[in-house]
C-alpha cells in the first residue's frame, strides 16, 4: 500500500487543529515508542506525556491540554484516542474484495445476493437468505435459510449464522462466531431431559461487532436481541432471549444467562457473568471476573473479585471464609460481653 | 409451514386432560405475553398465574393446581413445562433434509453412510467412518477416520469430530463444537514440554446435546466418556478422561479438568469449574461461577460465589480478605482477654 | 498399525536403564490399571507404587527410587513421565499424510507451498502465504494472505489464521483455533464506539501448541507474541499485544487481557484471568479460577479462590463479605475498649 496523507488533509477530513508543519506526510499509525518519521502517533492520556520527548514520530495527535508539550507537527483534538482511530481507518482501508459469488460458493434457492456483495469460496448461503450491498461473506461461512444480513457486513472466514436471523448494516463478525444456535432449553420429564425447540430468532442492529468464537443463541420463543452499536469481544456466550442495549461493550469470555436484559452504554469486564432473568440498568460498569446475581437498577460501577495473593497467604486467609458467620457471631458475643463489663464498671 | 393441531389431537398423542373447547386449533407455541389466538401457551409456575388474565392465547397448558385459574381452552398436565416442550416439538418439526451425499461432500475410503443419512455440501467424512440411519451431517462438518456416529444425529454446520470416536444415537451437536481434540497432556523435560500422545477416544452415549463451540478432548490413554442424556450448553470445555454421568446438564462456559468424574443427574451452573481427578456424586448441584476443588461425596447444592457490590464498597470489604487470618487471630486474642477480665471480676 | 519395540530398542533410542528381560516387546502404552501384556505402563509418582502389584503390563517405566518395587521388565529413567511421553510418541507416530495440494483446496496467487507440505480438501491458502516443509494443513483451514507458517506444522481441520501472521516450526493447532483476529480496540466518540484498526500481527515461535477453539488476537499497532514452546489448552482467549514467554503452559478457558506480558516457564490454571497492561515474572504459577489484577514481580505460586461449601453454609458466610469492613472496624473498637478496661484495671 502507498497511502499517505498530509496533516492538512487529515484535518480537512476529520477536523482538529494542526500545529506545526501541516505539510508533513504520514503513512501509518504507530505507538510513540515505535513510531518512525512516516508515522503519526498519539497521546491519549497526559500521564504518558514524558514519552513525547523521545518519540521519533513524524507527527502526533494529542489533546488541548498537551498541545504545548511537544514541538512535533501535531493535530490537537478534543478526543485524541477517537481521532487516532479515525486516522488509522484512513490509513488502513479494508482490503478490496471482488464483488460477486465465487464459483465454489453455494447459494440456495431464492437467496438474494446484492450485486455489490462478495461471497467467497466455500461459503454457503441458505435458501431464501438475503445479503445486502457491499457485504463480504468470507470463506467457509454458513448463512442459514431466510437469514437477512444488511449492507456493508464483513464476515471473516468460518462464521456460522443459523436460519431466520435478522441482522442490520455494518456487522463485523470474526471467525468461529456462531449466531442463532439453539438456546439451552430443556425440561425434566421422568428423569430425562426433553428438548424445548428454540423457535425465536437472533435480531442484531446496526454497527455491531462480534468477536472470534463468540456464540449468540436464538430465542426460545421470543427473540434474542443485540441493539445498535454493541461491541462483543471473543469467546462471549449470550444465551437465549438476552437483550443487550445499544452501545454496550463486553470484553472476552463473558457469559450472560437466559432472558437477562442489559442496558445501553454498559461496559462489562472480561470473564464476568450475569445470571438469568435479571435487568441491568443503563451505564452500568461491571468489573472483570464479577458474577452479577441480582438485578442492578442504578448506574455505576460494580465488582466482586477475590483479591489474589501468594498461595500460602491465600490458603490461610481463605480458610476463614468457611467460618465467617461464626467469626461474626463471636464478635457480636464479644461486644455483648464488653458492654456487660463496661456496665459493671460504672 | 401449515401445521396445526386440535387440543383433542394433542391430548390423544401426549396425554393430559383437556378442559374447555377441545376443537380449538393451535399452530404455534408462544409466551403468555405474546401469544395470539392461534397460539398455545403454558403456565409452568403458579407464581405467574396473574399473567393468565391478560393473555390472548387460544389455549394454555397448565398444572392441576392452576386448572381452574382460567376459562381458556386448556390442557392440564402433571408437568406443564415438559408437556409444552412436547407440544412445541409437534408444532415445530425439524426441517426435512434430503437423504444422500451431496456432490460436494467428501467421503473417505470404506466409510459407511446409511442410505437414509444426509451429508451436506463441504462435509468431510473420514476413511472408515460410519454414519447411522437418518443422521444429518451439516455443511462443513469434518468427521475423522473411523469415527462412528449412530442414528438420528443432527450435526449443525462446522462441527468437527476427530478420528476414532464412538457416538450413540440422537446426538445434537451445534456449530463450532469440537469433539476428540487432543487432551492437554505435556511432560516437563529439561526445561521444555514434551507432548504426550493422546490415544484415547471420546465415547458419547445416546440422546446427548452439545452446544456451540463446546470442546471435548479425547482421552490420554483411556477414553473420555459422556453418558446417555447429558446436555451441554455452549463453550464448555471438557478435558481428557473426564466422565460425565447420565442426564447431567451443564450450563455455558463451564470447564472440567482432566480425569474428573461427575455423577448422574447433576446440574452445573454457568462458568463453574471443577478441578482434575475429582469425583462428584450423583444429584449434585453446583452454582454458577463456583470452583469445585475437592471431591463431593454427598448429593446436594454447593456454591462459592463472591457477592458483588458497588465497586467502592467491594474495594473496602475485599481489602480485608488479605488479612482475614490476622482478623481471626485478633478476635481470638480479644476472647482470651475478655475471659481474663471476666475471671478477675469474679 | 503393527509397530512394536523391544525394551532394548527403546533404551537404545531414548536412554534409560533396562532391568529384567530387555527382549520383551511392547506395542502400546497404557495405564497400570488397564495395561495388558503387549503394553508398557509407567509409574511417575511413588505414591501410586501399590498399583504396580496388580498391573498386567508387559513392562513398566519408573524412577530410580522405584526401580526395585517390581519384578516386571522395566526401564528406569530420571524422569519417567517424560520418558513415557517419548515412548508413546515412538509407538504412536502421526498418521502419514500425502504431500501435495488437494484438488479441492484453494491456493491464492504467489502462495508458496513447500513440495513436502500437505494441503487438504477445502483448505484455503491466501495470496502470498507460505507453508513450510512437511506441514499439514487440515480440511477447511483458512490461512490469510501473506501469513507464513514454518515447517512440520500440523493444523487440524477448521483452524483459521488471519493475514500477515508469522509462525515458526512445529506448530500444532487444533480445530476451531482462531489466530490473528482483530483485537478488541474501540474508542468512545460522542456516545458511539469507533473501531480502531488492528494492524499488528500475531508472531508465534517454534514448538507451540494451540488448543481447540482458542483465540489469539492480532496486535493493535505492535504484535501479539507467543514465544517458543508455549502450550495453550482449549478455549483460551489471548488479547491484542499480549506477550507469552517461552515454555509457559496455560490451561483451558483462561483469558488474558490486552498488552499484558507473561514471563517464561509460567503455569496458569484453568479459567484464570489476567488483567491488561500487567507484567508477570518468570516461573510464576497461578491457580485455577484466580484473577490477577496487579503485576507479579516475584516467582512463586499465587491464588484467589473462594472455597466452595454447601449452598446454605455459603449463603450464611458470604453475606458477611458485604460487611467485612464494618466487622473489621468492630474488632478494632473492641480492641480499644478492652485496652481501656485493662487500663482501668491496673
Amino acid at each position: 500500500m502507498n497511502i499517505s496523507y498530509r496533516l492538512a488533509d487529515i484535518a480537512a477530513q476529520l477536523g482538529g487543529r494542526v500545529l506545526g508543519d501541516s505539510e508533513v506526510c504520514v503513512a501509518q499509525v504507530a505507538t510513540l515508542e515505535n513510531a518512525q518519521a512516516r508515522h503519526i502517533s498519539f497521546l491519549a492520556n497526559s500521564k504518558y506525556r514524558a514519552q513525547l520527548a523521545n518519540t521519533r514520530a513524524g507527527a502526533v495527535i494529542l489533546g488541548e491540554s498537551d498541545a504545548g508539550a511537544t514541538d512535533l507537527p501535531r493535530i490537537v483534538s478534543d478526543n485524541p484516542y477517537a481521532y487516532f482511530a479515525k486516522v488509522s481507518a484512513l490509513l488502513n482501508p479494508l482490503p478490496e474484495t471482488t464483488s460477486g459469488v465465487h464459483l465454489n460458493a453455494f447459494v440456495g434457492a431464492d437467496a438474494q445476493i446484492d450485486a455489490t456483495a462478495s461471497i467467497a469460496a466455500l461459503a454457503v448461503i441458505g435458501a431464501g437468505a438475503a445479503i445486502g450491498a457491499h457485504s463480504v461473506i468470507g470463506e467457509g461461512c454458513c448463512i442459514g435459510a431466510n437469514t437477512v444480513i444488511g449492507s456493508h457486513a464483513r464476515l471473516y472466514p468460518h462464521v456460522v449464522i443459523y436460519h431466520d436471523c435478522l441482522i442490520g448494516d455494518n456487522l463485523i463478525a470474526h471467525s468461529g462466531a456462531v449466531i442463532g444456535s439453539d438456546g439451552f432449553g430443556i425440561a425434566m420429564n421422568e428423569g430425562r431431559w426433553v428438548k424445548i425447540p428454540q423457535i425465536g430468532r437472533v435480531v442484531i442492529g446496526n454497527d455491531v461487532e462480534i468477536g472470534a468464537n463468540t456464540t449468540i443463541d436464538r430465542g426460545a420463543l421470543d427473540d434474542t436481541v443485540i441493539e445498535d452499536g454493541v461491541k462483543l469481544d471473543n469467546q462471549i456466550q449470550i444465551a437465549h432471549n438476552v437483550r443487550i442495549g445499544a452501545h454496550t461493550a463486553i470484553a472476552g469470555c463473558v457469559g450472560i444467562a437466559g432472558s437477562t436484559s442489559i442496558g445501553r452504554h454498559c461496559r462489562i469486564g472480561g470473564s464476568a457473568g450475569i445470571l438469568g432473568h435479571l435487568h441491568i440498568a443503563d451505564n452500568v460498569e461491571i468489573a472483570a471476573f464479577t458474577l452479577v446475581g441480582k438485578s442492578i437498577r442504578e448506574a455505576g460501577s460494580y465488582a466482586a473479585i477475590f483479591p489474589f495473593s501468594k498461595t500460602e497467604d491465600w490458603r490461610k486467609n481463605a480458610a476463614h471464609l468457611r467460618h465467617l458467620d461464626e467469626l461474626a457471631k463471636r464478635v457480636k458475643t464479644l461486644e455483648q460481653e464488653i458492654a456487660l463489663l463496661k456496665g459493671k464498671e460504672q
